[in-house]
């Protein structure tokens, strides 16, 4: 047997893994409760199923422009025409399998092996496996209570100075995961105006846009066109399974993240892309869903803490709450599996956000039903007490 | 601006870049004929398209299992089963998000940067491109006529002394794309246990299965567990747009590839997934097809040499016809770009396929249907006379 690569040494994405026992203990007909990954309950807009629905009908779907089609990305310059007044070339615009294609075409495009890319700690654990499966320098910059859990020019440049070595790339998502830290303008700005001083490469995540519950949704084209804003159908249009995202490119960089894509992804689903555009336009039936993860959000932020497990961080976007467990466990992981094998509830040990701190929280995603929500606290409480 | 990666620097996929030229041609209302890229005329099979439009009705689709759902696992063991025999475990296949992602992962699973990994000359330029990208050494081992243009251990040995390092992988397509190459169970053998002795990982590419037209059609996992198998339904199946594929791993290695895929791409699309188990039950339709590619491909051999394109490899299975345009041109790209702007046809300048001798080259598809296939043959008769 030939062995694997090192760098295939990769930390599982343990929310997948509690997905994955999930699904199966669903399938032995145990009554399942879902909070451990970021995905809505609701299916795609009534109008994207429908479009979906009229292209089965000739049912040919095939290779698109490895960028995705002129359509969509005409749509998605109009979205941040009407949303952010910006203009944009839609060939600034890439299609993406999700924004996990965003994520590896952007970290491919922009760095060569070794180059330190920092990433906020707590944050998405995807990154710094991708980072680190591609040969990148993780650079883990804690992003919690003195620095407003986000990331900024001071916390970046200690980190710098600490690593001993220049960063060559940042990235931020805001509304954050898992801490639903929200980074205004201003903030976005001083991040920016940093990178660009620097001659370092800022990668916005925006795939939580559209979710906001407090402060302020700014987008970071709208304080620089020398970024990568990568975004996804996912979340607020409720289309995970359709691996559909996108990014925005600076014009100079869309031809070498074209030749890219074109040999490793040859292009994004199209039927997802057919669907996605017709997403693109059905907010009042989203910001009903909206409205329904604000009232979930409530019930969380008033029973976790009453339980014993205090919110950890802001909530202010996204669809999570970041919470301690010290107080019943000093081993996240094993929480996690004794929760989903004694009450059926699932979510995420914080070892996946924070390897340094994790072992003490825990991420639950608040995107599914009310009921449902309401019953996991239930059995939560009971099963702490 | 920051400056783009070294590694960004890959080749375009030039067949991805006369695709796009194509389109926007079609757009404007030219009678394009597409023989560029790899894409079958048809779209997906009835029952596929039936299984797609069933999950609409109720529309939530959702993250999968990271390597597929344990349900197109089984259905594609099953079909190991029932065409060639083998009983497999369905927990060694991995569903991806087309070949494309087995590449991909493949790469990153099993190989470090500078690994040296083999890939025959002509080839599929993404397995160049993506290995390049990833950092790899892409050693190509000439599969011409004195090697039945095919790997052999023999010219496998020779290219490993000749860079005057070992292989750390070999990747094999057959059918091959763009010879058509058949490499049979006996060949295979040869190179699954040259790769064992010399603890070489080894790859089957068998994303043309299905569409043998002579010779022996065997899966490298006749001959031995210690292999990768990587397959898809964009060709036989006729599901491009749906980007779905799958790997067969040797059984030590699930895991690993497990890990990767969670974080670079969460899941397959899940409407794929479903429509992909029903197609593989499609098979009277799917030989209709392919009897009509086989008329095609009688047809591209009696006419390509009268028009003094000649053949220069087996064309024995796959869907494509790899001619010397070398009586006409020695600029493949600028004789592909002229055929395009002059009469309308899109073919692939052999650069793509071969960086050495692709000038002299260029590869026509011949997945269309048999009147563009015709209709092509007299635009490019006409031109060239």
């Amino acid at each position: 047997m030939t062995q694997m690569s090192k760098r295939s040494a990769v930390e599982p994405f343990h929310a997948m893994d509690v997905l994955a026992e999930a699904t199966r203990r669903r399938d032995a007909r145990h009554p399942v409760i879902s909070m451990a990954v970021g995905q809505p309950v609701h299916p795609a807009p009534k109008a994207a199923l429908e479009a979906a629905r009229r292209a089965l009908e000739h049912g040919r779907l095939g290779y698109t422009d490895a960028l995705g089609t002129l359509s969509l990305k005409t749509a998605i310059a109009r979205h941040y025409q009407s949303r952010h007044a910006i203009t944009l070339d839609p060939q600034r615009i890439a299609v993406t399998t999700g924004s996990s294609a965003g994520f590896n075409l952007a970290f491919l495009a922009l760095f060569d092996p070794g180059d330190c890319v920092a990433i906020a700690r707590p944050g998405y654990p995807a990154y710094r496996n991708i980072l680190q499966a591609l040969g990148l320098t993780v650079v883990e910059v804690e992003a919690g209570r003195e620095t407003g859990f986000t990331l900024t020019p001071e916390s970046l440049a200690r980190a710098a100075e600490r690593i001993g070595r220049p960063l060559k790339g940042v990235l931020l998502a805001s509304p954050a995961n898992p801490t639903g830290t929200v980074t205004g303008r201003a903030g976005l700005k001083a991040l920016a105006d940093y990178c660009r001083a620097e001659r370092i490469a800022f990668i916005s995540d925006e795939i939580y846009h559209g979710l906001t519950f407090v402060g302020e949704e700014a987008t970071a084209l709208e304080v620089t066109d020398d970024v990568v804003v990568i975004n996804s159908f996912s979340k607020y249009y409720c289309m995970t399974g359709w691996r559909i995202g996108w990014m925005v490119l600076p014009e100079a960089q869309v031809r070498g993240f074209e030749r890219l894509a074109q040999s490793l992804y040859i292009s994004p689903p199209e039927l997802s892309q057919i669907a996605a555009e017709a997403a693109l336009d059905a907010h009042e039936e989203l910001d009903g869903y909206k409205a329904a993860y604000a009232a979930n959000r409530e019930l969380l932020m008033k029973r976790l803490p009453q339980i014993g497990l205090s919110i950890a961080s802001p909530m202010d976007g996204a669809f999570y709450a970041y919470v301690d467990v010290s107080r019943f466990t000093n081993d996240s992981m094993a929480f996690a599996r004794r929760m989903l094998a004694e009450i059926n509830v699932a979510a995420t040990p914080g070892f996946d956000f924070d390897p340094l701190e994790g072992h003490r929280t825990m991420r639950f995603s608040y995107a599914g039903s009310a009921a449902e929500m309401s019953e996991a606290m239930d059995r939560v409480a009971h099963w702490l007490a």
